[in-house]
């Protein structure tokens, strides 16, 4: 490809509206226009790029029997109101009429689809198992849709779903998926790590995060540096911690003035946070609730949701607080009524506390949780974080932040089981098919790429996924023996399967260094004077900035052999 | 792949909602399942053949210099007013709200969207031609969807959009795209024909047609045996036809009862239909308008639009007859008010014709035109038909009937004017882009094949883009001679690139080599006993029948070279 012909408009302005770095560096670098907000044109470089990664998931997916087919992106409304999601998706989902007024989404996901596609055809156990996926345009709705490819509201995704006959098959077809996933993220150079995940809405009982590790990330993340155990802080199990154990001494109820704040009513009471109990109050599904941690932990609330078996949860108001007699700042667990108390595990270990007595002003102390209240929910609820001990070896766990690229989810039978998709086993029984879903964002594997691989030039493209693998940059256009040599080259890269761009375009050599560093072709070939007067072409990585000169008649295997180390 | 794994739900009955052969098979043989009305699942072997007739369009493409690139489905409503386009579309257009009410539309071209695109990024001379291209699902909201993939409302489409300075640019790039398409069809194994068409809703000003040549066609052409014309009939020129002089005789008023139709007055008057007018009534934007062509001859109504310049045509209804006076089967030019009177240019040049008299029962005979009316257009209104002498060379014209598949349009100034795509000239002058659009239905086209290729049996794949090249059937499972003679040869056949499935079900050979025929691989390929006993392998072809002998050992050999041929 010939620069001078290649649509790819870079910026020399950072655009205003983007946040993110890889947000940033598409628009400079002309891989991505925006058409309305998180809806986004992918460019000929984009979309070269998008076409790799896509490539990579299709061998990976086959090889593990996968069969690709097309679903379609309008689908109808009844098989979303038989499994109850036409309810649930609430705004997310993007929704129209045709012209007879029926209604339809547009597909954020497939699972009712597939499901209802295969259900009248697969009929035996000698059909099982069955892996179909499909790569394809998915809608979501977002509130803020932001971070350019990060989280947009039209984007690409592979969809993989797994049909089996039992837990054992299905346990099968999701280790398979998590091989693949590693692969397909090894494949595309990326540094990545699968975390324990929560299914989160889409429902089922075992999950994989696959997150490329990057400090931009909007994911926290936590990994053991003694054993193999990560996993995305929202799911990290913890084990309760024991206190030094104290005499319980007679609880008193003692005026705190103004200390609405742990850091507040610990020193004012001399004491460590670690020996305060912080209440939190949600509104939810099932009536008001007080989530209780240790004064220096976190709440999780995802766990809270779970411990209560709630469908939403969200903070308290301040009037929900009043109208259960409450006062914001000095909540406590006793003596309150209506209210689901769910106290952390590690709090039930702890002697002599300090609660908020839920009145301005005044805490309990000497409190001995179980002795002066008693929670309705003993559960693990706390937030993990750093240097906390793993909950498999007991090292203290380190943390990261990342992009989640890919999830793999065991589904057993919920859709099946609502779309009642059965086969009938050896013995002539009918089963319902267990299933399990697995998706990877393909344009958001190119958005993790470049927040992972960059700097202050540009994006640093991993050369598996590179929309191109060099580019050849005559430094004179004007100077006919460096035009000739650059012409040379660049027509025995392409015959040699290089993909190689030609810089043939009337500017200045450093408008055309500046670009293919922002752009982050793997290898920059330099054709200037020296590479003429003494047959020296200079190649240079973009990742590490190692220079390296070949005699041009070497050029082409000296540009395959580090290409192949890339 | 092994047919026990491979996801093709075949059917024994015909489905009874497939009115056509293509929809038939694709039912039957797996390819599609339904969705919704016009919208289906293409299941992996439908995708197989997609995905072959998309690698087709995109390597000739890209050999024209065609740049890939993708935009989105979901496209805001702004850019659609802007050309007026919003309204023009009316009920065919799937229309949807986000979260925040705003107005976007499932894209059914893409007119609007690239040319937003490129408008504030081309900005030079330099920077043209230019041609995009993207491969997508597009959506129309057809009011009856029908006949399978032939009229979907979600089906895929390549479209192409190009950017030149002028119209002689426009006029190369028209060209290449021609040819582009020319090969497209022909690599796809098609008999085909372009044929110049009306260029319809979407505007511009030169327009052709692929039409895939079938006998289900939805559209009639013409094509000529002596020259190279051919053309949709819609849109086929016509010369005039001489009458043989007569004296002008005098103007009568006559009764002729109960003569509704050309066929009732030429016989009551004893005359031959060639003798007569016909008249026909439409209502238009512009007003009333009377048609008129010789009584042997049909109208063509795109013809009457153009030749008036309506937007919008119709049949009159009775109601709007009786209020201009007129009554049905007897209408007629003379003396009618507040009608557009359109004649054909041959009906100009008739003799003491007969046309209907406005009242019941009553005809004007020795009409002569522009003696006794005068018509407020003459043009060539006139529908084509066979033996009609060709416009070009005078030979007379053949008629067949074909699916449109792909369609390339001179657009000119139309979009780029109204998004104000400009650009700068070497002279630092302002000129508008000129553009043209070029579409290839992909999944009309897989439909098209098999409209054209196909027996009583099933589908008859052209090589190039059948699912797979060949089925290895073994005759009897249950001998180990010819299931192992069978896994050694697909092995082999896998090794050497052919893409086959090996029948490895648990069926009686009847229904494989039923479902063989039914899905269309081009050889079958039969291990039976004589296989085995007398080391002949049976290959035969889909197309055609033949049957060809080979030793095993050199049998892969025979496969490729007899594939090769097809």
């Amino acid at each position: 490809m010939r620069a001078s012909q290649l649509y790819a408009p870079t910026l020399r302005e950072t655009p205003a509206e983007a946040e993110v770095i890889s947000h940033q560096l598409m628009l400079r670098a002309g891989f991505i226009r925006k058409a309305a907000g998180g809806i986004y044109n992918y460019l000929p470089l984009a979309w070269r790029v998008l076409k790799k990664i896509e490539k990579i998931v299709r061998e990976e997916m086959d090889a593990k029997g996968g069969q690709e087919l097309l679903m379609p992106i309008v689908l109808p409304a009844e098989m979303w109101q038989e499994t109850g999601r036409w309810d649930v998706y609430g705004d997310e989902m993007f929704r129209l009429k045709d012209r007879h007024g029926r209604d339809f989404c547009l597909g954020p996901t497939h699972e009712e689809m597939v499901t209802t596609l295969i259900r009248d055809e697969v009929r035996s156990y000698r059909q099982l198992p069955l892996m179909l996926y499909q790569i394809q345009n998915k809608f979501r709705d977002e509130i803020r849709p932001r971070f350019g490819l990060m989280r947009g509201r039209e984007f690409i995704m592979k969809d993989l779903y797994s049909f089996d006959r039992d837990e054992a098959g299905l346990d099968e077809s999701y280790n398979k998926m998590y091989d693949a996933y590693s692969r397909v993220f090894t494949r595309c150079g990326l540094t990545f790590r699968p975390v324990e995940a929560d299914p989160g809405a889409i429902g089922g009982k075992g999950s994989h995060e696959f997150m490329v590790i990057a400090d931009s990330g909007e994911a926290a993340i936590v990994y053991c540096g003694g054993c193999d155990y990560a996993a995305n802080v929202e799911k990290a199990e913890l084990h309760p911690l024991e206190a030094p154990a104290e005499a319980p001494a007679e609880l008193v109820l003692k005026d705190t003035p103004g200390t609405k704040t742990i850091a507040a009513v610990a020193e004012f009471l001399g004491l460590p946070a670690a020996k305060t109990v912080k209440t939190l109050a949600y509104l939810t599904d099932k009536g008001l609730v007080f989530a209780l941690v240790r004064g220096d932990h976190d709440v999780n609330e995802i766990k809270v949701q779970n411990a209560v078996g709630a469908i939403f949860l969200q903070m308290a108001d301040e009037a929900s607080l009043a109208a259960a007699g409450t006062s914001p700042g000095f909540m406590g667990p006793i003596g309150v009524k209506d209210v689901i108390v769910v106290a952390d595990a590690t709090v039930m270990k702890m002697y002599n506390t300090v609660v908020g007595a839920n009145e301005p002003d005044r805490h309990y102390v000497n409190v001995n949780p179980g002795r002066d209240f008693k929670p309705a929910v003993v559960a693990d609820i706390r937030l993990i974080r750093e240097g906390d001990p793993c909950p498999r070896c007991g090292e203290p766990v380190k943390t990261a932040r990342g992009i989640e690229v890919g999830q793999v989810f065991k589904l057993y039978t919920k859709y099946s089981k609502a779309l009642n998709a059965t086969y009938l086993d050896e013995n002539g029984q009918e089963q319902t098919i267990v299933m399990g879903t697995y998706g990877i964002g393909v344009t958001r594997t190119m958005a993790a790429a470049i927040e992972q691989n960059n700097d202050a030039n540009g994006i640093i493209w991993p050369a598996a996924i590179a929309p191109f693998h060099a580019a050849v940059i005559p430094v004179n256009n004007a100077d006919q023996g460096q035009r000739e040599l650059a012409e040379k080259l660049y027509a025995e890269l392409a015959a040699a399967g290089v993909e190689v761009v030609l810089d043939d375009r009337d500017e200045r050599a450093g408008v055309k260094f500046k670009d293919a560093d922002l752009i982050g072709y793997p290898l920059k070939v330099t054709i200037g004077a020296k590479a003429v007067s003494e047959n020296k072409v200079e190649v240079k990585t973009r990742r590490g900035g190692e220079v390296h000169f070949f005699p041009a008649e070497e050029a082409v295997e000296g540009i395959k052999a580090l290409l192949a180390k890339l």
